[in-house]
């Protein structure tokens, strides 16, 4: 592909950025070290010929390593300044000096590891606000995986065991980054058999759409504008807003009848946007549907409803 | 629970009986040394006192074996009059005396195996047309686990490799024994992650609502009347008629994008009916919804489209 065709899709994207920047919404396991789509499309899409990223490990408990697979990936991928934000306490997350890097940064990642570690530590600090601020005012791209992922949305997956059927009262919710108001994100979703989960999660929540995204994959949320889904897997949406369950007539544990559940599968490859001619010649560019705009205005939402 | 009440649900359902039989559609692995609870609803449905029930090893290369297996759960289950029936070639299909044991039986259980390897034995024969007769007049009651399930319907699954994702040409389909007309049949279900390939079968057959059987589940249907899911696990049904999919635009072995399945997943233990108290005590009894009243009439259907 020559360098004027690559630069297209981030030109489009970029260009046509309406303020807010993108999110980049990763199911864990993505490449670090090949071809690195995924990684290679974030840098993309901070918008900048010269980005600075700033990756954020505190959901991990292996800041060092894991900070420096992701210096060594981005490297790799052409950005001259990347740092690891050492934030190991709330007092950390106050600091001035990781919230002047937030608020500077054209891209922050949020490694994976526990969820609930990462908002016990950041949770309603500065660098909570930073990165809000940074997201909607500069267009930071924010990119999540794993636990970075579930992190992402407002009503977050803290945990559950989750059987390969939906039971009640297995999945526990947190209050999380509120990227997504409307959406509830779970992720190494197809390799992990978390359908199951997704579903009783969207069960007990059918205010929310269910996102499942799996390992090596991502879905990219262009706010008002459309989205992508990059890498090896597919991302599976639930719908449970026309669905009607037992869930109100049975015990904790036990197994949940569903009818009429709305499911879409997306597999990577495709973009779905509002202006044609919005993909890279590497993508299927999908002009949106009726159901694809929906998805799109809930992925956008900045309110808990439409 | 007391004998009178162990009586009521098969009773009800034999009662009620409106002509045909019912069929019992297992998704492999049931129980049958333990509580047997499929097999013993199959012998309850037989609706006889002294119930005959022959069994089909024609899909297995291990007859012997296989018969022994079923014959002891049997007669267990104190059903005193059960045999094997010996087809192992289309000769032994058409002969008399397989044919009349399958026209005065009280129930007619196929084995696991081979879908293909059933269907090539007795597809076409006189056994093929006397089990249809029995079900149909004699109120007989048709049973078939795993390869026994896939075959009872009239689009079967022959083979499939089918990955965690719906992929484009993975799935070739067989003409089957065409109990189920508008439906399609899966088993091993969740234990085998076959929702990819249950969806990649509905996006290419969209007339066909798909069944996905878990093990030592089984989907029973009485025929315009409603349906029960038995055992431990559950029926997901996967209804492709709103979909729609790029099923038209990628290549062989691609993954398949799907918007708008309607998905119902039906955990074992309750009893779907028209009639408000058919079901036993030990089950949860549902009356239908119209999406229910919608699955009944396309399990009932004697035709393709309705």
């Amino acid at each position: 592909m020559s360098e004027t065709r690559e630069r297209s899709a981030e030109k489009i994207a970029c260009d046509h950025r309406s303020g807010a920047g993108h999110l980049v919404i990763i199911g864990g396991n993505e490449d670090r070290v090949q071809e690195k789509v995924i990684l290679r499309r974030f840098v993309e899409l901070t918008c900048a010929p010269d980005p600075k990223i700033v990756v954020l490990t505190a959901a991990s408990s292996f800041h060092e390593e894991v900070a420096e697979v992701y210096q060594r990936a981005f490297e790799a991928l052409g950005v001259a300044r990347c740092s690891a934000l050492a934030v190991h306490s709330r007092e950390d997350a106050g600091h001035p000096e990781v919230v002047e890097a937030i608020l500077t940064a054209d891209g922050v990642f949020m490694t994976g590891g526990d969820q609930r570690k990462l908002l016990a530590l950041i949770g309603g600090t500065a660098t909570y606000t930073a990165m809000h601020r940074a997201f909607t005012e500069r267009g930071t791209c924010i990119a999540g995986t794993s636990a970075g992922a579930s992190a992402m949305s407002a009503h977050m997956i803290a945990e559950g065991q989750g059987d390969i059927h939906p039971e009640k009262g297995v999945v526990s919710f947190a209050a999380g980054l509120g990227f997504l108001q409307r959406a509830v994100v779970d992720q190494h979703f197809s390799e992990r058999r978390r359908l199951g989960r997704l579903l009783a999660v969207v069960a007990q929540n059918p205010t929310l759409l269910g996102i499942g995204v799996d390992e090596d994959t991502a879905l990219v949320v262009e706010r008002g504008s459309g989205f992508e889904v990059v890498g090896d897997g597919a991302v599976t949406l639930v719908d449970g807003r026309q669905m009607s369950s037992n869930f109100l007539d049975i015990g904790e544990r036990e197994f949940i009848e569903l009818l009429n559940v709305r499911l879409h599968l997306l597999p990577a490859g495709a973009s779905y946007a509002h202006r044609a001619g919005a993909c890279s010649d590497a993508q299927v560019c999908r002009e949106l549907t009726p159901t694809l705009h929906e998805i799109v205005d809930i992925l956008s939402s900045n309110e808990t409803v439409s």
